[in-house]
This record gives structure tokens, C-alpha cells and sequence, in this order.
């Protein structure tokens, strides 16, 4: 399935600052990319990288994806890039993975391909599915209807049901932890340790972070040599 | 599947302190275990309370499941009350319903019967399944193995993946949001009030909660004239 990565050129991850110098948030940010980039092959999706602003040519070249640039927010961005088939797809004849397109958040650092192919199965026709993230976000999207439009504004997995209940869409909620951590906070990088493989795990460990239990949960460590 | 729900008499949800009463954060945890019995019923589970101490005749009453009084800390005493058959459970001529146990916790609030049926899809002959829950622990738990032994401490997920690994279990992650969402601080109600229904929902609704949208994020808000 075609699928969206957005990703924040210019000050990806800022939550983060309280951990991490802005240098590191960027090559953090560009490692996780990378991993759900992975993640999303990995399900059997064509990922397409919708950066804020050009990337840096080094990286641009290092993507296994074509890179698309709307400065545009979010939202619009998002919007202007859906590639939905509005010709009758409920005809069986038809290639149902040729229509609609997923969206998949630059962050979503746990992420499997087992995971993500929960949300590509091969959709029914004019249908909306969504996973949600911590906090009332929206990690997944995907969007078969024609007349759909994504506002990931505030509690937009709430939003994204009320609208796909206003255009007629079935709405598939995809329940999953993979999905729904996003990294936003440093709350968030426990999970990652815990849960993650791949690249940011390596990045995270190599920077000196680990996990610590504090009065039984899981918290954030970072060694002072790193 | 015979299923556990262990329950904290005493003091429960203590880290909720900062917005709810000990009186209130009692009523809370209430209404949290019957939506959570409800969840398992409604999962083709048999739920069995597994209580710090005994309950209040009027909670008790009310309550639809047996009550297993066991003051002893929680991984002894779940460790003690897991029925897990020794015998051959690889004969196909048994029922695979009668063996195993699983362990649910008391506080996941957004529980569906949709989500605990992944767990308790009848299990491969010693397997241990297990849904990890935010911050480390393990919210679901599944044991067919009769050598395995729980441990609830810290990062449990991890530390029953491995000890499957050493009774030579097979282990089974539940990728679910809805099992992974404890309420164990402030910061898990407006999940709750996202996804959840039910009771907990009413109660905290009546209570004067509300889910707002802080700097993009859903936060909790609390009326002042409840």
C-alpha cells in the first residue's frame, strides 16, 4: 500500500529537548525514520517520505523512498498527498492495493511489520482505519474513502472516527501498543528500549541511555560518559 | 479461559493521589474491576477476584465472580492460584479450554471483550502469552506452562518473556493498545476518557473530568463544581 511518512525536517522531536541537544534530536529524528521506513517495507508498503522542507542530500540518498516536499502543515500536507481512488472499488475485478493510501508517523520507533500489516489488509472498499497514539493522536491512517479529509489538530483518532462517520466511511480502529507508542517525550523512550529493535534502539544504547525501574516502572537513565 | 483479576483492597491507585481522595480513588478502583469482569465475561473468560484482603460484603455481592482472598504479596500470590494442567496437553483429544490460567489486571479500563479474546485464543500446548502494559509491566498473562513461574516486579514484560525462555515455553506477545493502557497516574485518564466506556467512564465524567487539548496533547481537566 502506498503510505505517507510525514517528517519534520527542521526541529523534529522538539519534547525531546529536555534529553537531547538539537543535533541529537535531528540524527535521532533521521534514525527512527529510517526504522519505520524498514518497518513499512517490511508490511509489504511503498513509503513515500513527505518532508516539511528539502532533505539534506546525504540523507535524501540514504532513504530506500522517493522523498515529497509540502511545507505546507500537517494537516494540509497530508490532505494534498492522498491518492485515493474514487472509481467504483467495489467492483471485484479491481486491484483493491491499488487504491487508497496509508500515513504512517516518522516516529512510531517500536513499530513491526506485523503490526503495520495489520493495518494494510487489503481494506473494504471506502472504508477508514486508524491506530490510535498516546494522548489522542492519530500513528496510522488509512484512507480509502474519496471524500475523507485528515485533521490530525488535537484528538484527531476521535476526530478521524466523527469524520468518517460524516462522509459515510466504515471506521476500523487498529488496536495496537506498536502503533499507539509514538515517540514524543522522554516518557516515551523506555518503551523504546524495552520494545524496540533496529537502528534506534543502537542509537539510544550508543548515547548512553538505558532503563531503570523506579517505584516499579520503567524510567529513563543516561550514563554520564556518553 | 479461568482468569484471574487481582485487586488491591487496601490502597488502591494510589498514584492517582494527586486528583482523587482516597475515598475516591476506592469507588474508582470498584468501578474499574466490574468493567474489567465485564470485559472478561464478555471475552468467554470465567474471571476469579483475587483480592489483597477480603472485600466488603456490599462490593462482594455485587460483584459477578468468586473472590479469592490472598494477602500475600501479588506474584506469590498469583503464583499460588494458577491452575495450570501438568498433564499431556498435547493429546488432541483434550479440552484445551480446561487448562491454563490468565491474569488480568484490575485497572485496564479500555479492556474489550475484542481485545482479551486475542489472549485468550486457545493456546499452543506451554505457552506462555503476555500483553506488556505501559512503562514496563504485564497486563494480560496467559500461562498453559506448569513450570512458570510469574514475577511482577519491575519490568515484568521483559523478565516473563525470559523466564518463558527458560522453562522453554513458547512466548506469545499481545500487541494491544487497549491491554497495554493500566490506569496507573493521571496521565493514563484521558485515555480512558478517549477510548473507554462503561462505568469508568460515567464515573469520571460525573466526577467532573473532561479529556482538553494542551499544546497539541490530550490532558485532563477537572471541573470545579463537582
Amino acid at each position: 500500500m502506498r503510505t505517507l511518512v510525514p517528517f519534520d525536517v527542521r526541529d523534529p522531536n522538539s519534547r525531546l529537548s529536555p534529553v537531547l541537544s538539537p543535533s541529537e534530536r535531528r540524527d535521532f529524528a533521521r534514525v527512527m525514520l529510517r526504522d519505520v521506513l524498514d518497518a513499512v517495507h517490511g508490511a509489504g508498503g511503498d513509503p513515500h517520505v513527505l518532508a516539511t522542507s528539502p532533505l539534506p542530500d546525504a540523507l535524501a540518498s540514504d532513504l530506500e523512498a522517493p522523498v515529497i516536499v509540502d511545507e505546507r502543515p500537517l494537516s494540509t500536507a497530508v490532505g494534498a498527498h492522498l491518492e485515493v481512488d474514487s472509481s467504483d472499488n467495489t467492483n471485484p475485478e479491481m486491484d483493491d492495493r491499488s487504491t487508497g493510501t496509508a500515513v504512517v508517523m516518522s516516529d512510531l520507533a517500536i513499530a513491526t511489520p506485523t503490526a503495520l500489516r495489520r493495518a494494510f489488509v487489503t481494506p473494504d472498499p471506502g472504508e477508514v482505519a486508524a491506530a490510535p497514539g498516546l494522548a489522542g493522536g492519530t500513528n496510522v491512517l488509512v484512507v480509502v474513502h474519496p471524500g475523507f479529509e485528515p485533521d490530525y489538530h488535537g484528538t484527531s483518532f476521535r476526530d478521524h472516527q466523527r469524520a468518517a462517520a460524516a462522509v459515510g466511511a466504515p471506521f476500523r480502529p487498529i488496536d495496537s501498543f506498536r502503533l499507539a507508542v509514538d515517540v514524543d517525550g522522554p516518557d516515551d523512550l523506555p518503551e523504546v528500549l524495552l520494545h524496540g529493535r533496529g537502528r534506534t534502539v543502537d542509537w539510544l544504547t550508543d548515547a548512553g541511555f538505558s532503563v531503570a525501574v523506579t517505584d516499579g516502572r520503567a524510567t529513563l537513565e543516561r550514563s554520564d560518559d556518553s
